[in-house]
């Protein structure tokens, strides 16, 4: 199936939907061409490589056909650079157009897109965290893509639970460290895109505190690195085997083995959590834009099929044979649902970034202090709800193919199967909504969730004084955020009290932000779009906005009363279920 | 993972849910021995069977290791007989024993279970339509099992549209037909279980009138029958290949293809679609069984990982350590939910087959009527709701496994890709929708829904004089009755109207009433369990029946108010969302 960068979606949310302001041009033809890039030469690759999936052999990993020529290409025209700074060869973009490359290279290709997504995250730690040494030697190799990096968190008993790792770290006379240990789930650990792959490997000195304040990070390179970045001999980690997954299967997850591997220390001792945090947040938020991708891949691949599929006369009698099946109605309510649900994801992946790039440029402490807590609240919804409705939107666009859906030939299954990871990868949604109500919301006692109410309301004061649809719209957003209010005090009020039912809660209060959050930023775009339409300016993409707009509030955002219940009179039920 | 058949919720629910009386010793031993076999035999293949998957060679289809002999021992023990008559070889047990067998056996193995369960179908369709001759010859062979049975509707044309039907079947001066055409889809269309497989085949005479009014129903055998059952020559439809699917991968789904083959006429000619339906109404049926029985199974495996997984500790400081994830009230959330939803499924199948019952036991013509229109309604329900509810229990017990839950081997992940098809064969959501709302609503002026919302009302009022737990759902009960009847109305005074807006509706009200009604058997389940433990009598079962309804109607029943708000004020943004 082909592929399309959403690009006038992409702009109208980086010029609209995101605070601050960005050079539109230059945002725009970068997107066009590595638009054109991902589809042309990685979308193409993203059903072969699920059928032939990653190989392991002797402790070797290949990947599928296409994707080495692929991967140098991209490296050649330097995209991995992208929101990276020039300093180390990037070319500095907003973390709202890098965002936006995101979604567009996931969307071509999630099992291939994984390995720069993880580089990413390894750039963040070293940009933060990283001694001048390790930043001049490692930084130009990772920003170029000619090396790329992995994380290295999970053990075999420690998953969600980093308190429980075991993987040893032994400082050396010559101040580095022999890492021993045994990883799993390390995506990208080993394969033969690059000359080189940077390990970021959490583990503990023999006198560290237990629990999670004695985990240090370490940089644990595939080859040892000499002067002017010459690789030197290998280094004690190999790959012991790759796991055979539901999805994203081009991509190699590995169990990596640490035998007295040589590793540098990053920071300070027993700092690693802090500093995998960090690298953590991008990947969540990035993992949250892989949920808008995958949606936005399986809704044009249903739309496509809808158009072309004949079956069934239509109800209305219109016509005396088979139509396409998008002129049914309960096709075209499964087609506005995917829709509406992609781009309100979007909108609220492009706002989170638009707060991100405020938190980083603003000059002014109190106003960067703003942007970083509203930017910090919004992260798990992105990542918690974007990639929730991922897995009904992929599910729906297999609805839409009937029995066709089921075939692994037509490529829709793939996408529910591929989806499936993101809501567990980089934190469940359990721990993003426990991130989002115990560090996000109680610990300020609420008020960042109010500073975000109190925009909100903003918003429904000038709905008010638009158009008919915008006034309905209004009164929906309304209840939302009046859900939302009350959720908030609850568990502001509850918790002190009841610590179980406020956490048996954190799911749904996720799942009604992120819901509020999104329906709100397609209730500005409506703003935006009524007005440009008022202009004359681009009717058919304004006019959908505004539909689109309206179908999530009507059918979505509706949802917002219901987690209320569940989350203001629920505890009891469920905390008395037996198990 | 071992299966262990719920065989006292099975029971309770023969017992108490369903209408009708059946001799519950008999069902108790008949089901326990079934549990057991199941559990021993069939169960064991599901995992193996799914990686080995179904094999095609030049026209063979051989299935995988060890399904040959549990179908030997399933054959030899007459269990495929349970429900038939006793004429042919059956055991005349009722359909609601028969629905409790068919989720013990979906639960252990559902790729195994789907040939069993067409062979159900054929039997159906022939002890309703077939000629004196065909049931003498067939019947005794499919109701021992050593025969199976298909049905062939789709090709590649003509899926949900019948109407498109292309296979020809032309009249013989012998009174056979000649059947040409190429069936996919077709379940067990080829395999090396039983020595001879009877298929249903949809086709047109020469002169027959276009569209669904100008098809028959044909019996092909793949051996031609002589005397006394004795096989003849192999008759001309042979299997050309079988679909590589995402899941229910041991079950060969074949394209057939019809080659001259000689068939033998069912009924009348161009009644082929009536006869269709019996068998596709107990097919649907039997579908939405196995979507209880796949929850069923994802359930007891979530639950037993939940219990021994350690990982995180408790959020209220209960343990210095880490618990077992059972502990963390999200999990809790998620297993209640897995519980609630599979007790109310099982709940409303099992509702529905007494009713069954009772339109085929009844002597009274009026009662017989009357129960058949109540069993006509629920049958879309148990399909459409009890399926699409599997998609979301399947998709968490993956969730509560956490990264585990996407590899392979733990086997959480194939529960969803066997799940993924059951909203879509034997007619998608959307079908079922406009059955229920097309047939079984606006037909008779919304009578029959206003009959069972009379029965909803007469339980809210036992509800009313019961405990405080009770009185709470009479609440909620109560709300959604309300929610139902005023779509039910809507749908009535805008169907005339506007029947694009009254099919736009058609799934968020299949959605509505399958809530209510699942839910409304486990609010009559709660009074049974109150007075039962009034009585002292097994105290933890009723305790913990209790529990689960009281989470249903506080966390799933309350959907029924979004539903509502869907249906009667989300037409317009609905049919006017740019596509």
């Amino acid at each position: 199936m082909t592929y399309e960068a959403p690009i006038k979606d992409l702009m109208f949310n980086i010029a609209h939907v995101a605070p601050g302001s960005v050079d539109l041009e230059m945002a725009a033809a970068v997107l066009e061409e590595f638009g054109r890039f991902c589809a042309e030469e990685i979308a193409p690759l993203n059903a072969s490589g699920d059928r032939e999936g990653a190989h392991f052999d002797k402790g070797q990993v290949k990947t599928p056909a296409g994707f080495q020529a692929a991967y140098s290409k991209f490296v050649a025209m330097g995209w991995q650079g992208l929101p990276h700074p020039s300093e180390y060869g990037g070319q500095d973009l907003p973390r709202v157009v890098g965002a936006a490359a995101g979604e567009i290279i996931n969307a071509a290709n999630l099992s291939f897109a994984l390995c720069p997504l993880l580089t990413d995250g390894a750039i963040e730690a070293l940009l933060r965290f990283g001694s001048p040494e390790i930043k001049a030697t490692y930084l130009p190799k990772l920003v170029s893509g000619a090396w790329t990096g992995t994380m290295n968190l999970t053990e075999p008993q420690a998953g969600s639970d980093l308190a429980l790792l075991r993987t040893r770290a032994e400082g050396q006379a010559d101040g580095a460290y022999r890492i021993t240990g045994t990883k799993i789930f390390i995506t990208y650990g080993e394969h033969d895109l690059a000359e080189n792959i940077v390990h970021l490997v959490l583990a503990r000195t023999p006198d560290a505190p237990k629990g999670i304040k004695g985990i240090s990070l370490f940089l644990v390179p595939k080859f040892l690195v000499g002067g002017n970045a010459v690789l030197g001999p290998r280094n004690r980690v190999r790959c012991q085997s790759i796991e055979h997954k539901l999805g994203v299967r081009a991509s190699p997850t590995c169990v990596l083995e640490f035998e007295g591997a040589t590793g540098f220390l990053i920071g300070r001792e027993n700092a690693g959590l802090e500093y995998m945090f960090t690298m953590m947040n991008a990947a969540r938020f990035a993992v949250g834009v892989q949920g808008v991708a995958i949606g936005e891949r399986a809704h044009q691949q249903a739309l496509s099929y809808a158009k072309t599929r004949l079956q069934g006369r239509p109800v209305d009698g219109s016509a005396p044979g088979a139509v396409a099946i998008i002129q049914h109605p309960d096709v075209r309510r499964m087609l506005a649902h995917m829709r509406a649900t992609t781009e309100a994801c979007r909108a609220l992946a492009a706002f989170t970034a638009g707060w991100q790039d405020r938190a980083e440029t603003t000059e002014s402490p109190d106003e960067r202090a703003d942007a970083l807590a509203v930017a910090e609240f919004l992260v798990p919804l992105v990542k918690g709800f974007c990639t929730e409705m991922s897995l009904q939107t992929t599910s729906t666009g297999v609805q839409i193919y009937g029995g066709m859906g089921f075939i692994e030939e037509t490529g829709a299954a793939q996408h529910t199967r591929d989806a499936r990871i993101l809501p567990i990868y980089e934190g469940t949604t359990a721990i993003q909504a426990n991130d989002l109500l115990g560090r996000k919301t109680l610990r300020d006692g609420g008020a960042t969730a109010g500073r975000i109410a109190a925009m909100i309301a903003q918003t429904e004061q000038e709905l008010r004084q638009g158009s008919q649809v915008a006034q309905e719209i209004a009164l929906r957003l309304s209840d939302a955020r009046e859900d939302f209010q009350r959720v908030v005090a609850h568990l502001v009020d509850v918790s002190p009290k009841d610590v179980n039912a406020a956490y048996a809660a954190a799911v749904p209060y996720l799942m009604l932000a992120g819901n509020l959050v999104a329906g709100w930023q397609l209730a500005r775009s409506l703003l935006v779009a009524e007005a440009a339409l008022a202009r004359g300016e681009d009717s058919a993409f304004m006019s959908a906005k505004i539909a689109t707009a309206r179908f999530y509030a009507h059918h979505i955002l509706i949802e917002t009363a219901l987690q209320h219940v569940r989350v203001v009179q629920g505890a009891t039920s469920l905390l008395d279920t037996a198990l």
